[in-house]
């Protein structure tokens, strides 16, 4: 029998006392939770004991090493060209990798991203993509090596063997209250991502009512956390935070945001959504110390982007010609009067599409291909009465109402002078 | 289906960051854990967040109160006599209980005490008792009823429908190192106490190395803790803050420590035993607002303390005229020059008579009778070369060496400028 170094309560209480803990009690704690020496009660103390006193960069760098080492990491050296990947903490119509990844690939990088499935009000790159027909997010290793090498991006669901201490400890914080500790957020994201094997990493970290983070300090905080871990794996990592008190470019949903990202690679789309792609791709180049084949901004308009989206979709089983699904309903709100749209609220709008049935409350819900909100008027732009704001997309009747309601608080029509402040589109740069 | 008026995680996220929790949250929480619906990981994750944030008052009371709802409570009314009892956090050599119970009884009070057995090197009074051929801890409310109203004392073990709440909190927190949280300690120990039905309630709370409280500090916040929530639930509670930097008496054990208190029963025995009993007393009589028919150190010398032991030792079955126990083998430690004990450390003392066998490191764990420790010469006291020391009771052979070397910081000899200070032995008074 192989004695324990440490004993469970005796961990956690070094983290209760506020002093830092090794990386052997880190390793062991870790460990033995996944072998289930380390009980489910324990690690909610240890969580609830990270949460409320902090964990310095050190300990948190090999808090996540810990994630990463109860799995299997991946490795794409065999490419023979750098890889940089993107992530989003997540907001409303932020639909941003679909075309980040092919105007990266177009340029000249690898984008292997693992990405995940929408909960609440934000969405998720795997919800929208499945709403192609045909598409699989699931691919073996090997598949993906594929993929990657012959399109030069693939975005897939993540395999249960990376980071597997992570999503049993994800599930428990859930159910404790410990989801909100920046450290264990931190954590979380970035074992998956360096577990991925990526050579350079861009967060897209969000701001606003719409997002996870709704202060630019706490946004920092979180983004400054990951990028510290991220560098101290050895993956060049940097963040910007970016602007998620209004919804980005012009829909909330699944097929719908499929469609507006389809129109962005044709080289039209909302600006808002092109700018933010065209600068996450210079930054991915910039971080990955790779120079562009190309100006990131032309590879949307002379077609090559688009060419990368077609093979990508195509080599995991989209039907790319097959037209997207459509809602069965349809609900239009109109302009009252006159004015401008002095208001557009992120979360609201939010709301309003997980409600009409675009999201999904519990990781086991499905979601409607069809179902989301198109905006037909940005924030701060004029309106007239009787021209639509808003058309509603649901297969089901009765989600309207719901919808409705969350919307009404969410936006305002008024004079010029009261159109609201917004967040720039680019608010900072963490390196 | 009844719907839950709340979820686990709101619940914990109200003391996560800091806030109140309501009469209602608590409550269901506690409530909802003793059914199952509150996890085992949810319990933890709060039992962290009340040690690191703390509780008011308000809620303190209430979170003992769901401790006490959780089970049945005791009423003592029938007897037609004011109940008192006490409760001491525990200590090395700390016997009191046993001569003081017959003292309070012997001088007008009922004393319907629930105890516990030690565990470390604190040791506990049914462990003491057990000691006692042919005595029984266990009683049912009836037979503790009858035991109290034809002696005016009873010492038995608590039934399990008392504050099971509590039971399996504390197991839970001896796991989740959320023991050492002056809110949690405090529920635990009163929920017990009134829910035993007892009217009025001393508190003797130990300071120093071989208490659980090591500073002043510490437990006046702890008595202060205690003294609000008796108070709260109708149990007229004070406390009183005594000394454990030097053990208590001249001797730690089972068996040996009930011959100190038959010595102090029969108007001899240590003088700080003497002392402490009769003002655990005095203080008993002024919370309970009863007039004691003698002075109740008379009852000492006079032998009615003594008719109240030997009624209620053989009421629980004891052998009252049975010789106790000895153990197999002793061992005694001489001073090696001329000059004075400066200094006698209650924590090595203890830790010494665990490890001979007095004491107990599981629940699980049997105590031997007959081990222990009697100190021949107490702190600042004259020594002569040659003299014994301490005299070491154990069955075990194998046990003294590591006794030995627990004992042997503990003690220095020294000339009489060299004595160290000491607590006195009540140190302050809460009310």
């Amino acid at each position: 029998m192989v004695t324990e170094p440490f004993s469970p309560a005796e961990v956690i209480a070094v983290k209760r006392d506020k002093h830092q803990l090794s990386k052997a009690q880190i390793n062991w704690f870790v460990d033995a939770y996944v072998r289930g020496d380390v009980a489910e009660e324990q690690m909610a103390a240890m969580a609830m004991a990270i949460l409320l006193n902090g964990m310095t960069p050190t300990e948190l760098s090999n808090w996540t090493q810990a994630y990463i080492d109860s799995g299997t990491t991946m490795n794409w050296s065999a490419l023979g060209r750098a890889t940089a990947d993107k992530h989003s903490t997540g907001g409303v119509g932020d639909k941003i990798t679909l075309p980040l990844v092919c105007v990266a690939s177009a340029c000249g990088l690898s984008v292997p991203q693992l990405s995940g499935r929408g909960l609440g009000h934000t969405g998720g790159t795997l919800d929208k993509l499945e709403s192609i027909p045909g598409w699989r997010a699931s691919l073996s290793e090997s598949d993906m090596f594929e993929v990657l090498k012959s399109t030069g991006a693939v975005i897939c669901a993540a395999n249960a063997t990376l980071a597997p201490a992570d999503r049993r400890i994800y599930a428990l914080r859930d159910v404790t209250a410990t989801v909100e500790s920046i450290a264990l957020i931190s954590a979380s994201i970035m074992s998956k991502k360096i577990a991925e094997g990526t050579g350079a990493l861009v967060l897209d970290v969000k701001v606003g009512s719409g997002a996870f983070m709704k202060t630019v300090d706490q946004a920092r905080e979180l983004a400054q956390t990951m990028v510290a871990i991220g560098n101290n794996a050895g993956v060049a990592t940097r963040a910007l935070l970016t602007a998620m008190d209004v919804p980005l470019g012009r829909s909330a949903g699944n097929a719908l945001e499929v469609a507006e990202c389809i129109d962005v690679l044709a080289g039209g789309g909302p600006s808002d959504v092109v700018e933010l792609t065209v600068r996450l791709a210079q930054e991915m180049f910039e971080a990955a110390g790779v120079t562009p084949t190309k100006d990131p901004a032309d590879s949307l308009t002379d077609g090559s982007a688009m060419d990368v989206w077609r093979r990508m979709i195509t080599a995991q089983g989209g039907q790319i010609d097959a037209p997207l699904p459509t809602a069965k309903l349809t609900h239009v709100i109109g302009a009252t009067q006159d004015g401008y749209l002095t208001k557009l609220d992120a979360l609201a709008v939010g709301i309003a599409s997980w409600r009409l049935g675009a999201g999904r409350a519990r990781k086991e819900d499905s979601v409607q291909a069809g179902a989301g909100i198109v905006w037909h008027v940005g924030h701060g732009e004029p309106v007239k009465a009787g021209s639509p704001l808003f058309t509603l997309h649901t297969d089901e009747q009765e989600r309207f109402a719901g919808a409705i309601e969350a919307l009404s608080g969410g936006y305002s029509i008024g004079t010029s002078e009261e159109i609201s402040d917004r967040l720039p589109l680019v608010i900072e740069k963490i390196q």
